[in-house]
């Protein structure tokens, strides 16, 4: 017999879906396997007219998991002890809010001819923003009804989340509104499609993804009543049929892995797979999330996660993205906010504006960023708002701008480059501000993805703009170890989440700390950040310039429409 | 007998000197020859730790008269009945205020082999912003005084200014102090020279310098008080000694061409120099200034040009740098307002940006302009300040820098240039507001110097953004043109200026006409810029952000001054 040692965790990114294999007596990461989403650009539907549509192709998923369970198992086998059969269970996480149409047999519209070539039908990524108007509409409805749905999101509802986007569908194509008999987050989507689910009834619904993204609360019973998805619009409280209750964490078994595709891949049939999660949330698990802890998630974007037992009082925080009960460790409120674009801004620069004489990717990046540690803070004369795709935490408004300020005639590329750096230090220091502001306490931060692992600028940034030392995570794909985690537990290798942390993840042992000179600076920085930020992301107080971002918006959009 | 039918214009500019022949009869420009200074980074002598320090090596000017005269008049030799005897006069026009210290003979203290390698004695170009803080200095003395000295040039006194200069010298400079007999603008220092001056109390000084640089006006008696000038710095009234006055409009006889210079150039003996002034000021001589008509010299940086009357009352124009007395045309005042960077900003974003994808040098900036000019009004989604080197009218604040506001992570180089060229047009609107809301009204614009000549798209978008039409000059060289007819008319060649006007200048026959759906689109965007101009720019106003970029510049300050 094999030993019952190791674990599967599949992580769907944005632009790739990953599988990794794990000991799960040590962590050790055994062997990976990644898949890059082959419609689209990088992954990702686009829309060269409306910067806020953002779409993925639900066949590349599947496609996805053909590819990486396989190639990860093969490379896997010339670690000792290696078996297939040795595998005791698989943990999902991907991005989110997410969701999928899906017919009654929760299989996604988009798989089927008559809408693989309609986006309407795909999965809405994350970071798909045509639903700001139902965003806002949902957020005032709820507020002026006196519904308690917002409570626990920070107050505001997102573009980004689940029943903005279903609701935005709704309204702009009928045929996806007749076709769909419920929309599935992508988390939800995959461990059904492992499990064999073939009743939309059947498919287990997260914790994570049903209460940060879909009003789901069991202070007020699940989802939101009827009445009020109703005064959205009218048929809408259809979609509250079919969605499972109660919704799951991610250590309990959503089911087990079917023959049909045991046999596919040359596994044992019967492996456990855990209840799917956002990414981040399992990333934080994977880099060792536990009460006092922040964990920042750096990619694209930045997921800021934190835990607080559910024993104590946890206040409702304006502007996070979610207060749930389990959503990211069992026993503890996850809490969850985040920034809309951190690496997607450096991205940004590099490949949008591209300055001659850095060269280009990553090249670029190294260079860009040897450059900037060269500059002192304050040296450049910049500040610069990190809001190039909007402010998720603390503002949640999806239509605020970048903007950069302070630019002279010898203003440098490096110059601009670590303006944008700092830039989304003081937005990370922002949420921090406000975590603490509302009583939950920032005792360490580990940070990790792969900008936290390779630029170690970033991470003096940060610690000398947060005045706190920066710790990285040991592993460098901690949403996949998050899902081994949770797979192991669902496996039964460890008998909770906490064990297995304690067994399968730590830090690295560079520790940034902050360095008093820049801290100084900084702190000077980070109030004309807060100012310009208050100035231009709130309708209060005396120096509002609000309405600048939004005139400009609806000056674009105006023009663009025009034929 | 030649025909005594040519003039010379010669023109000192910023990177380079240029003589102009010109046929007097036509404006026929005959030949020309420019010589690019030598000394500094394309003339100008910068310090990277100060981006404020500009000086230029007076060496470069002298050198500069050898080559460039010699080499217009080989070249106009091939025109018909050209002779060098045939030239009956001389103009000059430089940059300014550039003033230069200078010995008891009016030599420039840089030409004395102890003072060669201090950029302390050079000439202090136009843009050294050093002297900021003698700028506040000068005019809150002058305003808590009572002093009547600001209410021709705005209001406040600028860094770029004579006294500004002079007083940041004195203070930091104990050898120039000692050695310096007076400082003389360039302006006057090249007629002086041409003429032979010995003594600098021989030194006819220009009423363009004088006007607008050097709080000189016969409302007060001609130069600032001595007791004023004593409270700045003790012993500083000594420079009211050697300034020769009534200073002089440029329509007057500053002398004639030495022998000795005359027999090295292979010049008639004797020619008519006229008194010197200001490239713009001349500039606009050359584009055909006149009442009612603006004329917007376009270059690294703009100066606006409009005249009026002398027999009408001009009231005084907060923000506007002077309003002199036949500073530009004989019978009118001249108004002089102007953007300090306008050409300098394109070409930082060129230069210093330099986006891969559109090349180097000219070539980026046309294929940059024709990617931005396939975007429509508004499209982009940005707005920019044009304050990258302060901002001369109408808030005379060097210490003002850019701003961009809107990027997202589709903006691209096209969208930036293009929004750098609308901010440059919304500051040109600011100053035709300004002029107009005290009474001097704008009824025709007419564009000279290359940006003009060579950017259609620019002039499209300052028609589209001020709604009015945009002429260009005829002469692609109107500064030197317009030195020309100084020199034409010194030199007996026509009556009066306005004769030679007649006779010399003119316009393109393109006109640039505003298109009314961009217009609708850039007064909503102008409003925008307005809001932020006040805020960024101005202390007033519930919605200020005035102290942001001050901020900014004394950390960069502080930081860049520590070891």
């Amino acid at each position: 017999m094999p030993q019952p040692i190791f674990s599967l965790g599949l992580d769907f990114g944005t632009g790739s879906a990953r599988a990794l294999v794990v000991d799960t007596r040590d962590g050790t990461e055994v062997a990976t396997a990644v898949f890059d989403y082959p419609t689209g650009e990088a992954g990702v539907v686009t829309e060269s007219r409306d910067p806020n549509f953002a779409r993925q192709n639900p066949a590349d998923y599947v496609a996805a998991l053909d590819a990486i369970i396989q190639q990860a198992v093969a490379e896997a086998s010339s670690y000792p002890g290696f078996s297939p059969a040795g595998i005791v269970g698989i943990g999902v996480d991907t991005t989110g809010s997410t969701p999928i149409p899906v017919d009654h047999t929760s299989t996604p519209l988009a798989l089927h001819p008559g809408f693989a070539k309609d986006p309407g039908a795909y999965a809405w990524l994350w970071k798909d923003h045509t639903a700001h108007a139902e965003a806002a509409e949902i957020t005032a409805k709820a507020t002026a009804g006196g519904y308690p749905y917002l409570g626990k999101c920070g107050g505001t509802y997102s573009s980004e989340w689940y029943w903005s986007k279903m609701l935005h569908s709704e309204r702009s194509n009928p045929a996806v509104t007749r076709a769909a008999a419920s929309w599935v987050e992508l988390c939800d989507y995959i461990p059904a499609y492992l499990t064999g689910v073939t009743d939309i009834a059947h498919v287990k619904r997260g914790i994570c993804a049903a209460g940060h993204k879909a009003m789901y609360s069991a202070t007020w019973g699940g989802l939101p009543r009827a009445e009020f998805l109703e005064a959205l619009e009218p048929g809408f409280s259809r979609f509250r049929e079919g969605y499972l209750t109660p919704a799951l964490p991610s250590d309990r078994v959503a089911g087990t892995l079917t023959p049909s595709l045991a046999a596919r891949w040359g596994l044992p049939a019967g492996i456990a797979v855990a209840v799917g999660a956002f990414d981040a949330h399992v990333g934080a698990v994977g880099a060792g999330a536990g009460a006092g802890t922040l964990v920042k998630i750096m990619g694209t974007s930045t997921c800021d996660c934190i835990v607080a037992p559910l024993t104590e009082h946890v206040a409702d925080i304006p502007g996070v993205c979610g207060i749930v009960p389990e959503s990211i460790l069992p026993g503890m409120y996850g809490i969850e906010a985040g920034q809309s674009a951190v690496g997607d801004i450096f991205d940004w620069f590099v490949r949008r504006i591209s300055p001659a004489a850095y060269g280009t990717g990553s090249e670029a990046h190294a260079r860009l960023t040897d450059a900037a540690a060269k500059l002192r803070p304050g040296e450049s004369g910049l500040v610069a708002l990190d809001w190039h795709n909007g402010n998720r935490t603390v503002l949640v408004d999806p239509l605020l701008t970048g903007m950069i300020v302070g630019e002279h005639l010898q203003t440098t590329p490096a110059d601009i480059y670590r303006a944008l750096i700092e830039a989304t230090a003081y937005g990370a220091l922002t949420i921090i501000d406000r975590l603490e502001e509302y009583g939950v306490r920032v005792e360490r931060i580990i940070n990790c993805g792969g900008i936290a692992e390779k630029n170690s600028l970033v991470m003096q940034v940060y610690a000398d703009v947060t005045g706190r030392p920066m710790q990285v995570s040991r592993s460098g794909q901690t949403c996949a170890l998050g899902a081994a985690i949770c797979g192991a537990v669902a496996g039964r290798a460890h008998p909770s989440v906490a064990d297995a942390q304690r067994a399968m993840t730590g830090v690295k042992a560079t520790v940034y700390a902050p360095i008093p000179a820049h801290r100084e600076i900084y702190r000077r920085l980070y109030r004309i950040y807060s100012q310009l930020h208050d100035a231009f992301g709130t309708k209060e107080g005396a120096a509002s310039l609000y309405g600048v971002m939004k005139e400009l918006i609806t000056i674009r959009q105006s023009v663009r429409q025009r034929p």
